[in-house]
């Protein structure tokens, strides 16, 4: 595969002090949020004990924009697509008859929004479709390796949140198999999730295209072709995760109503088991919202029923000591 | 998980055999078969060679329906659906208004074959949908503790092949990850596949229907809902090691034509690769299939291939010196 030889060229976070079993959690403060996550992770742990969980069943799942990742000021998925398209158009001449591709090129990204599903299906029909796994795992790559948020002045795989880097590693370090379980593509993230968070392809379930295997010319070709065959978001990531793990999670970490369903599959009637939902509080190192109604991931439903749930809300301002990485510095995570 | 315990019931085959290190194909006669299985192994696993191969990136898929156990007189999965039904009939008078269920208590297999894939989304319906992912496992697994073989007069789960459970084992013991990637349905597969193959049911890929999830009375539930949302077999097989696994196999096991183009997926222009088909020649210990009209498993272009392509072709009858596990042993196998 080339893509490992691109994505060797990425700068990617630094986890070095993951390493410590002593402290697994630098990047968290002493509080309810890391207090809650270490009793759990103890109890199930803890041999001869009745909450005890064998290896085999300690599966906890990870939703990516918002939870791994920044989302805002849109999912980067959304912002490859956009950049994608501008870079492409010049070769694409025909798009200007494409009222949706159009109003991409002309940054009016709030009537992409307004245009629902038929929308953003024809952006990824034009920015994702027709081309091979490796094609558009290539092309992802390249981005990662050019494009900046707006924000944050660094490449988007830097804009990972250390303390749920931490937590992976936490996590792994206690047998724990770790899955994403994400409304983004699993073809888009399967490119940077194993360098950033240790997790290989297998585990990374997302949103998926239509695909097509053919022999052509005597050779085995896949094609992206257009259209979306599943959406992994809401009451579809239960469903994933019967269809792609065949067990119920033990522990679930969202961060919007988009969770809200498998944080519900994961945790309603089973002990032990752990919902942790990241509430994004803090907007002079990251941002806050949860009903902002220009913000990506809403968060309503499922805060109000995070009480009655048990489920741990992080507030990000006051349980996490770092947001980010420190810029440059190289990931040594590994599963 | 109530499905554990009734697994534990289960009467499961032995491997006690596999553990040998010195001979870890005992059932397998020496001739080329196994000789091109064993180099290519040493091949990839042999370090500070050009044709080594990263544990992570030693990945075998195996096709199920006459590759790791058999498929005559019909695929396992429709017998179950049958017997189902017949079991099933009594509480269901309505089932008479419906010819095609009615042909199955008829015993009229014939014309639920000529029904094609309408027949037999009508039985999957019937048998399969309006459960939980959990009420249909404990029915496969009751009706796996009860039904037998015709011929065989033996568990269906005891009806599996001996020399593919030692392939499983020697690849295993090799660092590599095994796959099911089988037209079989995965809910159907997962109820055995950890016991029997010692395959746990992230690594089980199938057929799978549709489903649903929702909270009812605030308890989260998944039904499984008729239709089917992908079909496991022919072209659909490599689509679904993309989506599932993310990463090309370097391993191949197969027996139909169904197989051919996860094969060829595996293979063409992908050194070292292995492709293996089982070839079904032996009408004495087992069944002499491939062209057969009536016979599950057609087995025709992928043979007509398997010289150019390099794939090693099984001989039953030659290459095992067993076919089946004895009876009512228990096997140790897992992963």
């Amino acid at each position: 595969m080339k893509i490992s030889t691109v994505l060797a060229a990425f700068v990617v976070v630094t986890l070095s002090s993951l390493c410590s079993q002593e402290n697994p959690l630098p990047s968290w403060n002493d509080g309810p949020s890391k207090a809650a996550l270490v009793a759990f992770v103890e109890k199930v742990t803890t041999p001869n004990t009745e909450t005890f969980v064998q290896p085999a069943d300690r599966i906890a799942v990870f939703d990516n924009d918002g939870t791994l990742w920044a989302e805002n000021p849109l999912p980067f998925q959304l912002i490859f697509a956009i950049e994608e398209i501008q870079r492409l158009a010049p070769e694409n001449p025909e798009w200007k008859d494409n009222a949706t591709i159009q109003a991409v090129l002309d940054g009016e990204v709030a009537s992409l929004k307004a245009g629902g599903m038929k929308a953003l299906n024809e952006v990824l029909a034009v920015s994702h479709a027709g081309l091979t796994p490796e094609e558009f795992a290539k092309r992802v790559a390249d981005w990662m390796t050019t494009a900046k948020h707006p924000r944050f002045e660094r490449p988007y795989n830097e804009c990972v949140y250390l303390p749920m880097l931490e937590v992976l590693d936490y996590l792994r370090n206690h047998d724990f198999k770790v899955y994403i379980v994400s409304g983004g593509g699993a073809d888009f993230m399967r490119v940077f999730a194993e360098q950033v968070y240790g997790i290989p392809p297998q585990q990374v379930i997302g949103s998926y295209g239509n695909a097509e295997y053919q022999l052509i010319d005597d050779q085995p070709v896949m094609i992206k072709t257009p259209g979306v065959a599943f959406v992994d978001d809401k009451e579809g990531k239960p469903v994933a995760i019967h269809r792609f793990i065949g067990k119920r999670p033990i522990a679930c970490f969202g961060n919007s109503d988009g969770d809200k369903a498998m944080l519900e599959w994961t945790t309603i009637g089973r002990t032990p088991s752990f919902g942790m939902i990241i509430h994004h509080t803090d907007a002079e190192r990251e941002y806050a919202y949860d009903k902002a109604p220009k913000s990506s991931g809403k968060l309503i439903k499922a805060l109000e029923d995070a009480a009655k749930r048990n489920w741990t809300v992080v507030d990000m301002k006051t349980d996490w000591a770092t947001v980010f990485p420190k810029p440059g510095e190289k990931c040594e995570c590994e599963e």
